[in-house]
């Protein structure tokens, strides 16, 4: 069994180092361009789906139509669900990740974004920030199970059941499933996948845009696990995202 | 309970005055601005809706994911469905409007165009034109229930259907629905909706991009129905959608 995950394009908020989460921030025309890259890649290898999830976030939605189009595919159907959405930044989104690095100190915002457990500020219950506020979670009827700030190991306690009750079944039903989300809800399915410790996951980037195969066998141990595209182009990009979080 | 259908904007064969029927063509550059403009009508109108409903051609998809855009309304759950497809027109598909008219006869056109059950030339079912033979409908077991041509009677007979088994019972239960499809599926459901004769509904032209909004009583019975927007440009675009048949 194969599965393909892709990290949404670069965003208009990625570009201006700005904590984004559950923002629905636009993609970049860079990010338009890697989704397009990205969709290419898996045409040119041969890759077909039969059906796409994705979050509830413009840039991920924005990045798999991008990738269907490409390959010709735009009448898969897709599934979108906030489980898969981006880390809850809490209070920090919206605000410039070097701002936050000179205020709180460069340690800070490392340890905010690359701890395991630690939560970034919380969201009080009335901001306009916080999902249970927001018309695209209307539906969620128990508000309370929506965050108001995450650790990643929050986001992998939502991430993993979903794929484990929803996206596996449809695995092992003999679906070739694409999913298209976002760094730290990606990481949350690497870790479970390759088995993790919370220390290897926390140096784990996934680059934007970049299809990234996973093959299992019945029991769904990892055989073989690689980016489609050239390995340098990549390399480059993986190094990017690891100095985000760098006082300017 | 309201319901709003949508028809696509102009797509790329629409402005090469070619015959398009299942033809899987993207929306031209003025098709994407109909749409965003049909998403502002809606926005500014307050409507919202909690399912969206289309088809399998991208220039319905894009219409749809246009008009979301515009609404914040990215994240609603969309369900992509052959039987909202165009009517199917056999081995038209791809034939120049005018040439076609000169060489048949205006006369000929005009019936193929806007006749109730005559079908057009017919495909051979080894036409790669056939929808039996495109990976979009790949999933469909049936291969025979895939049409190699139609009359607008047989696109009613598929069309109908689908509304009244899937999309009827999502409206009884409180659901806000909006259809965005094409010409001759759009004409369908207003067929059924408005009980029109055969002869009456060869005269509707529905306008490209213009929210058409039908309220129902409790049994379906039409209360009231009309387009949003300004009410002069809308006449103006049904005139011109009735003269595309006419030989240049």
């Amino acid at each position: 069994m194969k599965l393909v995950v892709v990290r949404h394009g670069e965003s208009e908020w990625n570009q201006k180092n700005l904590f984004t989460g559950w923002a629905d921030v636009e993609l970049s025309e860079k990010g338009v361009e890697e989704a397009k890259q990205g969709g290419r890649l898996l045409k040119e290898e041969g890759y077909d789906f039969d059906v796409v999830y994705t979050s509830y976030l413009k840039r991920a939605i924005h990045t798999m139509d991008n990738i269907l189009n490409e390959m010709d595919r735009t009448w898969l159907p897709i599934i979108k669900d906030w489980h898969l959405n981006e880390r809850h930044y809490g209070a920090l989104q919206g605000l410039d990740k070097s701002e936050t690095a000179a205020k709180y100190g460069e340690d800070q915002v490392l340890i905010w974004r690359r701890s395991f457990d630690v939560k970034p500020p919380k969201l009080e219950v009335t901001d306009e920030r916080a999902p249970r506020n927001m018309e695209a979670y209307r539906d969620v009827e128990d508000k309370d199970i929506l965050p108001l700030h995450e650790s990643l190991k929050e986001t992998i306690e939502r991430a993993v059941p979903y794929f484990e009750e929803t996206i596996k079944p449809q695995m092992l039903d003999g679906k070739r499933v694409l999913i298209v989300a976002h760094g730290n809800s990606l990481r949350a399915l690497v870790k479970y996948f390759d088995e993790m410790s919370d220390e290897e996951i926390m140096k784990v980037n996934i680059p934007t845009g970049v299809p990234l195969v996973y093959e299992f066998d019945d029991n769904f141990n990892v055989l073989d696990k690689y980016y489609l595209g050239d390995q340098d182009a990549l390399k480059a990009k993986m190094e990017a995202v690891a100095n985000q979080g760098k006082a300017k």
